[in-house]
This record gives C-alpha cells, sequence and structure tokens, in this order.
C-alpha cells in the first residue's frame, strides 16, 4: 500500500454515503483525497453525530482512509497509500446562530463550508432564490470573518449570485467553488443550471486564487444525461482556456447508495413538506463513463489524450487543490487580534 | 379576586422576567392578559426549557396567572381574577429550520411569533440590516402559511421594512405591531428610531385588521429618556387619529430583572461577541410616569382626561387585542387542505 506517482489525486466533492465499498473504489480510482460532505441542513448536534461515525468509519477502514485537517495530512495519508477524507459541509446549518462554532467544528476537522445550499439562511441567500440579496450584514460578514481566522474554506458552490460575489469581495482569502460547472460553457438548457457558475464570477473567485471543481453530476453538465466522457474533457480543455491551468479541478459531487427519500431531504430539508423543484424525485444515472469514482482512472485517460501536458493534468488533477489546501487549512496569524 | 370591569386591559408585550413580585405588579395595574417574551434567540431545545420553567410558574402561582391558549381562555382568567399569559417569542429561532415546529409550539401554548429579530434570519431581514429584502421565496413564504393555517399571529415589530410588508401582503390573516411605535409621531431622533414604524405600513398592517401596540420604552418614544405621560397620551391620540380607534393598543416593552448581560444577548444573539449597536449596553430608566406595570392605573386616568369616550378607552386598552386575539388564535378551516 504505497504510493506510486507524486501526483495527487483529489475529488473536492463526494456526497456519497460512507461505506467500505466506496473507500475501495477511491483506491481504485487512485483518489488521495476526497471532500466529503457531513450535513446539508443538520444543526450542531446532529453533525456532531455524523463526526461520531465517521470516527467509527476511520477506526474500521484505517487501512483504506484516514482524516486529514491539512496539507501535510494529505500528503502523509496519500504516501502511506490511503485516501485523506477532507470533512466539509454543504450548508452553515451546523453553525446554527453561533459565531463560535466556526472554531470548535475546525477543531473538529471541518475545513471546507459552504455558506448556503439552495435557499436564503441566515448568511446569504442560495441559487434558487430568485431575489439573492448577498451576504447578510451582521451574522453573515461575521462568519465569513471568522472563516478566515480560523481556516476553513468558504465554498460558494450552490450559493446564489449575489452571495457568491459578496463571498468572494467580502472574503480576506481564496474561496472555493467546488462543485460546479461554467453556465457559459454547459448552456442554459440543463435541469439545475442555477448551480453554475457565470463566466465574470469564475473569474473574481480564480483572481483571488481561487479554484472551480468540475462535475460528472449529468443535472448541470452540457448535454445532461446525454453528456459524454468527450464533452467532459471539452469542460476542461474550456475552463483552463477560459480562467488558467491554475483554476481548474474536480468535484464530481458523486453519490450512491441513498434512498430517493434522500432526495426530498436535501431538495426540501425540514423548511418544506416537499420539493419545489419541478422535477422528480429521482436519482440521475450516472454516465457510464462515470460509474463510481474508480473510473477516474479512464478520466484521467482520456484527459492525457488531449492537448495538456503532464504538468497540466498534474495541477487538475490534484494540484490545484492541493496549493489552495495549503494556504487554507491554516489559522491566520493571531498577532493582530 | 374578582374582577370589577368588564373591560379587558391588555399589554401586548413584556419581556420582564417571570416572578411573583411581577405578577402582583399586573394585578396591581389591573393587566387581565399579558403576551409574555419566551425567546429571542434561543433554538427549539432551549425554548422547551423555557416552557418547561413557565409550567413551574403557573403552577407556583395559581392565584395570579394562568396560561391562556385562545381568547376565551382569556376571558375566563381574567373573570377569575387572574392575569392571563400569551406565550410568544421575539423571533422565528425557536423553529428553527423546520415547518412541521409551527404546530408543535402552537400546540404548547405559543400564540405570537415576531418573523425577525434586528437581523437576518431564513425567513426574513430585521430592523438592523441596510438591505432588507423582504420575505425569502421558500421558508419564510411556507413560515407565514404554516402560521396562518394553525393560528400563530405573526408579529412585526422588530422586522425591517421590507420584511413587514411583504409579511403584511403575504399573510391571509391579520398581522400585529406588538411593541413599536409611529415614526412619523416619534421623530427620527431617538437612539433605536429603526425599531420604529412608517406611516405606510401601519396603515397597512391596519387595513388588514392589524393592531399596533405602543410602547413607553424610552429609547423609541418621543423626547426618548426624557418622554413624559402627556408625550405618551398624545402619541395615543395621535395614532387613533391617523389610523382609527379599532387600530391601537398597548405593548409597553417593559422589562426588568434581569442584569447588563442580558442586553448584549439581546443585541448579539450568538452571532456577534459584542452588540454592533453603538450605544452602551446599559438599561434605561423606564419614565417616573411608568416604573412597573402597576402604572397602567395611572396611564389610564391620563388617557381619560383626553378627548376619548369610555368606549374608546375600553378598545385601546384591550378590546382591540382582545378582537385580534379571537379572530387570530384559532386555526384557518381544515377543509381546503
Amino acid at each position: 500500500m504505497t504510493k506510486n506517482s507524486d501526483r495527487l489525486l483529489i475529488d473536492c466533492l463526494e456526497v456519497t454515503k460512507p461505506t467500505r465499498e466506496r473507500f475501495q473504489e477511491w483506491r481504485d480510482g487512485g483518489l488521495d483525497c476526497v471532500h466529503v460532505t457531513l450535513s446539508i441542513w443538520e444543526n450542531a448536534r446532529e453533525t456532531l453525530s455524523t463526526i461520531g461515525k465517521w470516527n467509527r468509519i476511520f477506526a474500521n477502514n484505517s487501512d483504506l482512509i484516514a482524516l486529514a485537517h491539512n496539507a501535510e495530512d494529505i500528503e502523509s495519508i496519500a504516501a502511506s497509500g490511503r485516501t485523506a477524507v477532507i470533512f466539509g459541509c454543504q450548508n452553515t446549518s451546523l453553525f446554527e446562530d453561533d459565531i463560535d462554532l466556526v472554531e470548535i467544528f475546525c477543531e473538529l476537522g471541518v475545513r471546507i463550508v459552504q455558506l448556503t445550499y439552495n435557499v436564503q439562511n441566515n448568511i446569504g441567500s442560495g441559487c434558487w432564490e430568485e431575489d439573492d440579496h448577498g451576504i447578510s450584514q451582521f451574522f453573515g460578514r461575521n462568519v465569513i470573518q471568522e472563516m478566515n481566522r480560523h481556516g476553513v474554506l468558504i465554498d460558494i458552490s450552490h450559493c446564489g449570485l449575489t452571495t457568491s460575489f459578496d463571498a468572494a469581495e467580502l472574503s480576506e482569502r481564496s474561496i472555493a467553488i467546488t462543485h460546479a460547472n461554467p453556465s457559459e460553457f454547459v448552456g442554459f438548457d440543463v435541469e439545475l443550471n442555477k448551480r453554475n457558475k457565470p463566466t465574470d464570477l469564475i473569474k473574481l473567485v480564480v483572481e483571488k486564487g481561487g479554484v472551480i471543481g468540475l462535475s460528472v453530476y449529468p443535472k448541470i453538465m452540457r448535454g445532461g444525461s446525454n453528456s459524454t466522457l468527450d464533452n467532459f474533457c471539452d469542460m476542461v480543455e474550456w475552463t483552463v482556456d477560459k480562467f488558467g491551468i491554475n483554476a481548474v479541478g474536480f468535484g464530481t459531487d458523486y453519490y450512491t447508495g441513498y434512498s430517493e427519500e434522500s432526495i426530498v431531504w436535501w431538495r426540501a430539508g425540514r423548511w418544506a413538506r416537499e420539493s419545489p423543484l419541478k422535477i422528480p424525485n429521482k436519482f440521475s444515472p450516472w454516465p457510464d463513463w462515470f460509474q463510481t469514482p474508480a473510473d477516474f482512472t479512464k478520466l484521467l485517460e482520456a484527459l492525457s489524450d488531449r492537448s495538456f501536458t503532464d504538468q497540466d493534468i498534474e495541477l487538475i488533477a490534484g494540484g490545484n487543490w492541493f496549493r489552495l489546501f495549503r494556504e487554507s487549512f491554516v489559522p491566520l496569524v493571531q498577532s493582530n487580534q
């Protein structure tokens, strides 16, 4: 179980239900690091329980995975032939209304947190809200400052547009789009087009040192469920051409192992009794070229047939995320506080 | 301990710390009904504990007070010579993100809930936010519908302007301003002027059957801490002239018994480490003419020297609130659901 290559392969978002079978697929796909989702609507107490479950999972699968708190952990876990897990949340629900919980969850390993999930919370708006008015003046700004201080990377994948721009501007540190595609490339006819990001936003995020993780989730890809591996490689090329080789990584949004009830939970949380989306509460099949993360091998092979150099592939595969993680997962110098 | 008059006296907001001494003051002031505050930032679990504490308080003070779930309860408690307590919350924090908690807290007696407290939450914005963008499209609208269904009266006293207008328009039922003053009368030089309500908003609330509860809290009164009983009576007259005799009641916002630490809790909750207000975290002294709710007797005496008829006084003292409570504290007919 030693690592064969110096290249790191990072998937900067999977929501998959954590089981040993999945971790084996990570190893089969050569994944050195995966950013997982602990919570979508879960509050502080519920997220503690999820972390508790992960602690058992780490104990029982220590030959395949381990928790990484920072870049050094990722390197050493990868060097041991295992996959480093980064804890993340797709919402700030775990912080509830408590500024102090940022530090506490950071201590427990939560290093990436999305500010909003589809709808409005006390911090900002999600991509579904027709009126997104940005980061709230009090708690919103406080949370960004606090995440910056402790080294929790801000994710805007499911945030609304104004909230995303505000976050990029208010954050003193680089922010991330861990799992969304460029809407200019994908077009607006995909089912969840509001999730994808416009060119000017990606540009701003990238200028400030951020990275966008491209997703294989059919509902946000060009061609939707008919999207091909070629389409995906086209998107990688287009995104690199548009935003530079340091801007792009993977964030597949891969998940499996859930019942369809989970879809209603993700879409409606507890704030509605049914999903407000006018699409069925069904799982989309994953593309035939990406049935599981084990197919990262195919994906990287296909990319290597494109115009990229080895060094380009290295950056896309994980170098860019690793650079951002190294910069992000450390507290700010405390001297001026 | 029987009631002397048919007139009901209702104070539609006190935040006072509940002790027997206070309940005695209610009796001394002739109060038939007081709307109390269970929570400001407290979540579901914490609010349950507060209700638990009140259950003990009711058991130990059953000669002075009792919980009212509806208008009939208020009448019978008042007829027994005791003060009816209406449970309310100054924020939707007790609902957290859960639409089902509206019904549950309603069953436990919570009949008045303010949508936001000063800052933004998942439902709307508070009066401190420079950008108030109204009721959120998903959870916000769902909560209003759910409160309407179960008969929980919507309060907008600390809400922002757009959120207040939205609430008045989106709610199928009358809404309330339980404790704020008309800004046109008070002027804009008082410390917490953002709390007071503009004429067009009060007009809309009143047109839809709502009531405004006038407050003796010095920071939102004309003249601030120098405000006199005459000023207060002038305000009552002005408000009745402007909005009609069915529009006006009392909502003193009276509190006592707290340490100054509580002020920081009210102002900053858990979402900041200090209050963002640029005024000291000190209690304002209550006016000499309203040291405790026992002084309602003075207040009513002063009002009776004004241009009001006995019937007018009856409406202002509690008739308007009672009419609104009677209409509000019942579920909507379930037939069309």
